[in-house]
């Protein structure tokens, strides 16, 4: 039930039409609330409890009492903007500088990772004085003008691709053009985005910079082949560029052994701006950008201010530092390697057993189970994906589906997801899957699947 | 000394990198910090008492025991998306619907005045299909890449004027090109926009929309001209297009009279999309777009899912729904005729009084007083200006300064500032206007203003 909770784009806008229509539309498809959660688990108005699979941005948990805590003691003190001189900001920036290396060292904090994004093409464009943007097929950085205009996942549905902007493969090994056979797909992939660049400067076009997350998510929960941003950090500072890690899904400790996804590239690859957001303040409102010196110097020098209203206000910054405080002390990095690591073999199995589960990929507490019609085609299951999406709601487990077919099922729950979460859900996965081989030689798969109903 | 803290744009970004750094910058200029504030009063870290006539995002007082407890109860119970369903959006945007006109009822909600302005840029060129902009010259509409574009205040100083914008006068009846002895302003005001227009589809060019704000802020606190609103509307409707009131400064009751400041203009206007945010929350990153159903309807005709993280989450909705009890509890909207009325009267006193006050203008809690070096040539008294706010700063009052020259003092307190403190800040400035005449007198005005240390 809770599922109808992915509320459709129709339904979306008539949900804020006055209450009557949207009582009416509401309720309808659905009784089921939530009113509360805790941890890594939702409960409805019945007190029914929920396995939370992936709410990403409630980092440490919902509704950590540390968090609610630091929260209401600043509220009570002063929340004003950053034209107060104040120290959480500064305490904030040293705490976050201390994860990052050392080049990237000033920060501007803003409200959402769409706001963190557009500061980031802004820097990169003024920095640079180009204005081509490369991005990775099916990416998705935010809903701001600029922004739709660099993603390809929305665009491709809207106005369409603009001149200054070019699609770089998606790196994935599964379905990409170079798969796990190649002998080196870091450099095969690297290599396709050179030659973008090539052709761009055919045209008499300039590179700004090449944006891309660090694991890319809406893309299918894709975890980039060794070397390859290094060599593309390479071709795009040869180009007069810069590398945009978008990280707003993918740090804060998630990939477990580091603290930013693109630390997985290796201690040789440094992006030149990252950005930051959804787990920053589990929930709050908050985002940043940080970047070097040098670019910040280009971006301020003409003098013009950058000012945002609510950006390091003393109330967001102290629940940064608070979200900060919980993964060290709670040791949420640990945890992420540890359950992690223990849920993707035991979705490695259920691999060995179904012949549905195609490829299971992930570091850390971001996961991506990915269902195929069968293994040679990789056709996507994404029928099946949304029925298994379907079927858990009903064991009262919460996930959902991603990458461009929807038939990745992915895990990013909060960071104190258990061992014992992780049992839970891939024995009810196994079950699930277990049974439709029953239901398949017995009727169509096709025919068993009550699509009308299903809100996905 | 707390002036200082309106940090510049050079120090801005210095302020970010890493501690050291920051802070030798920081307390170099000056030692006090505002620690906390409550109401109209902020207080240093020696316990000094401060009033605040500018904190309007504070609007119903610095850290309103209200609001603090109506966030961290929510925060307790659930601090989700709107993936999952909840009441509280629904609750609040049934209570903002009855503050406006009846078609004004589908709410976006999002994290800030610039994200507001931003999807209302979108709503507009979706539903006409246009995708030029009319916009006040000196106007300030956010810092995004998209809102930059159309706003001169900053786009003079950076990449300049884009071809789909165009730039109409503002409707300064003090300095403008028709002044206050003209027998209709709002109708030769208009006819500029109309005018604009005809330029505009000459070229073949389509008009999206007129985007101002009902009160302009940044352009010096400026009431617009009787009829204007409702005249322009019409030639932007002829044209295709649409009418967005930026209400970000101006809304939830400032002016007193109404609870939205383009309802200054006359219940036979109504603009189609109105964008709201500073004020709302009391601090928290909340903002949103208000607009009509076929407006909303075109914007999602295409499938395309308009997804804001943490928008409308339920912990700002509790927020949002707090300071509107607040503002009702109070009377706030009352206060703000008594006091701002009061006010104004007191500063029309010294208009009488100094001749460096040229024009006082202003309803409710939205006041200017503008400073010139004299009343035929109405030339602005820029560093008078200045200098009157680092001076009422040792009397220990914030103000700060706005307009094309920086010479207009502004007034936009907390809601629930008092007779005593309009008295209080009247009797200041008109002790400092005094003790300057008798300075004029006897040396140099601009001799006597040590202008290195004035960091506003």
């Amino acid at each position: 039930c809770i599922l109808s909770a992915y509320i459709m784009n129709e339904t979306y806008s008539l949900l804020f039409k006055r209450l009557e229509s949207s009582c009416r539309l509401f309720f309808s498809h659905d009784p089921v609330k939530i009113m509360r959660a805790r941890g890594q688990y939702l409960y409805d108005e019945n007190g029914m409890q929920y396995l939370d699979c992936i709410s990403n941005v409630q980092h440490v948990g919902h509704c950590h009492p540390s968090i609610t805590q630091a929260a209401a003691a600043q509220m009570d003190l002063l929340y004003s903007n950053t034209r107060f001189l104040h120290d959480n900001i500064v305490l904030y920036a040293n705490r976050l500088a201390a994860t990052l290396p050392k080049k990237l060292c000033v920060f501007y904090f803003v409200n959402s990772g769409s706001e963190a994004n557009d500061l980031a093409l802004r820097l990169a464009r003024q920095y640079t004085r180009h204005q081509d943007v490369i991005v990775l097929d099916y990416a998705y950085h935010g809903h701001l003008t600029s922004l739709i205009d660099i993603s390809p996942y929305k665009f491709r549905k809207l106005e369409g691709q603009k001149e200054g902007v070019h699609v770089a493969p998606l790196p994935d090994t599964y379905h990409g053009i170079y798969r796990e056979d190649h002998l080196d797909p870091g450099q095969a992939y690297a290599d396709t985005v050179k030659s973008l660049i090539e052709e761009a400067h055919k045209k008499g076009r300039k590179i700004s910079s090449f944006f891309a997350e660090s694991l890319p998510s809406v893309g299918g929960q894709i975890i980039f082949p060794t070397g390859y941003c290094k060599r593309v950090a390479e071709s795009v500072h040869e180009a007069g560029g810069v590398y945009v890690a978008d990280e707003i899904q993918t740090g804060f400790g998630r990939v477990g052994s580091h603290f930013w996804a693109f630390q997985l590239q290796g201690e040789d690859f440094c992006p030149d701006i990252v950005t930051m957001g959804k787990p920053m303040g589990n929930g709050h409102p908050i985002a940043c950008v940080a970047t070097t010196e040098e670019i910040a110097d280009a971006f301020t020098a003409n003098g013009v201010e950058y000012f945002n209203t609510f950006g390091g206000n003393p109330v967001s910054c102290a629940i940064g530092l608070a979200v900060l405080d919980v993964i060290e002390k709670e040791d949420l990095r640990g945890n992420a390697v540890r359950v992690g690591g223990h849920l993707k073999q035991l979705l490695l199995q259920l691999q060995t057993k179904h012949p549905l589960v195609g490829d299971v990929r992930g570091v850390g507490l971001f996961i991506g189970m990915e269902l195929v019609k069968d293994r040679v085609s990789r056709k996507p299951a994404t029928e099946e994906a949304a029925h298994l999406v379907r079927r858990l709601k009903e064991e009262r487990i919460v996930i959902s589906t991603d990458g461009p077919w929807d038939s990745v099922i992915k895990f990013k729950p909060p960071m104190c997801f258990s061992i014992e979460d992780a049992e839970r859900v891939s024995t009810c996965i196994d079950q699930i899957l277990g049974g439709w081989l029953t239901l398949k030689n017995t009727s169509s798969l096709q025919h068993s699947f009550p699509f009308d109903e299903i809100y996905i």
